[in-house]
């Protein structure tokens, strides 16, 4: 691995820890639940875990910039991408399904990623080209083709961004059992351990950091991820709807949603 | 709370204590996974729990029945009816979000139901008329009318039996937060806290054992729960589509239903 990927990966990692501490911390009460103009939540970990990252990450590579969920900073080649906490909904409620992603991106494509599952202790990462882990062993993709509930894939249904999968569940719950458990970074991480086969995301509108480090992963635990046209995207500007797969679906479940995800008008 | 009451929670909640010990002891590994006859799966905890709960209810009360959902013994107006891991597609991957489920049925009423979550160590229960609890906290559903993505609720896919609700979940995706977290009945769950404000489930064919814990504790913390067609159903035979909400929601969730929601031809 090149030095300053093993530094990237080792910084991302040091925010994760933090991240964990502060998601248990706020998990069972006192989380000061709030609603975002965009009907979305925001609790006390989204804006402490960002504020650090943001501060740790002048204070490490001054060069490079942050693109945050709540707040951002700079403007580089090098991004280092938060989500401090997806699937906040779930995280509000105290159902434990989030977690924390942080990626750096060199022009828009990720090379290092980590994911945090604080609930059950469990670090996915990865760094292009090195293969994709969780807490230290390496993981892979399945190999299922559409085999009824034994291929299982989440789609979110998130009517105000991107596109409308409605009709994509519709298609893929013939063949497929289809989840959407609260969080679209942490459905990847199933991708990306062999678990699940697919995940559906119908993209972003003013907010761009869900995907990029799920991004990498699911790439170096030998998936595919592209965009609803099939091609790659940078993942520093809004998503233009991904599907992160385990390669084998990817081109079926491509056709499906070009055929009948339908552009959300705003 | 009269006597026999009394002792029949007494008894659900020490077949409770023993479905967390077995669910956490397969949890990790060697769950020994197989697919059953209609696509579903089943697992050690499955037929462990399912075993046990029999030759218990044969020991302690054996003028009462059990239907459970891998095994069944007797005929009775007094079924103890057990799904000893709801959401078993999850927890044969590993995704702790299964729950263990029993209740007392009395000519298809539910009279004392007990839901447990291994992972994060909540059990919920209630007698009828007693109020419903959460490790020993009174529970109370919200008072949420359809406030877009601050109503929450869950959806379950299945194709195979019952009713088919894609067109369900397209009109609700509408005003409120579609989910399908893996597990009906801990999703009823999140609607007795108030988390979540509604539960959509699409019914069963051959296998009746998912929601009876449900229904009494929905209720018994002020919320409301009927077939598809708005009325009260036995819960120890096939499930006519069941609606689980916090009451304000549900007239307008069974129309919606009524219109959407398809049968399954089978």
């Amino acid at each position: 691995m090149q030095e300053d990927h093993k530094e990237y990966l080792k910084f991302a990692l040091k925010m994760s820890k933090f991240a964990k501490k502060i998601m248990l911390k706020y998990f069972r009460h006192d989380n000061g639940e709030k609603y975002k103009a965009d009907n979305t939540i925001v609790t006390k970990a989204d804006t402490t875990i960002n504020s650090y990252v943001i501060k740790q990450v002048k204070k490490h590579f001054p060069l490079h910039s942050v693109n945050g969920e709540e707040e951002s900073f700079g403007k580089s080649d090098f991004v280092w991408v938060c989500d401090p906490v997806d699937g906040t909904a779930m995280y509000a409620k105290h159902i434990p399904i989030a977690v924390f992603s942080i990626a750096l991106l060199n022009k828009g494509e990720p090379i290092v990623g980590v994911v945090l599952d604080p609930f059950t202790n469990k670090t996915y990462y990865a760094v292009k080209g090195e293969g994709a882990f969780l807490n230290g062993k390496q993981i892979k993709v399945n190999s299922l083709g559409f085999e009824n509930m034994k291929t299982m894939g989440h789609i979110d249904v998130w009517p105000y961004w991107g596109y409308d999968c409605n009709d994509v569940i519709k298609v893929l719950s013939k063949n497929t059992y289809v989840l959407g458990v609260g969080s679209v970074t942490h459905a990847s991480m199933y991708v990306a351990t062999g678990d699940f086969s697919y995940v559906v995301f119908g993209g972003t509108k003013g907010k761009n950091v869900d995907i990029a480090a799920a991004k990498v992963i699911v790439e170096e635990a030998g998936g595919k991820v592209t965009s609803f046209k099939g091609t790659n995207q940078p993942y520093d500007t809004d998503i233009d709807g991904a599907i992160l797969t385990n390669g084998v679906l990817h081109d079926k479940i491509l056709e499906i949603v070009k055929q009948h995800a339908k552009k959300v008008e705003s």
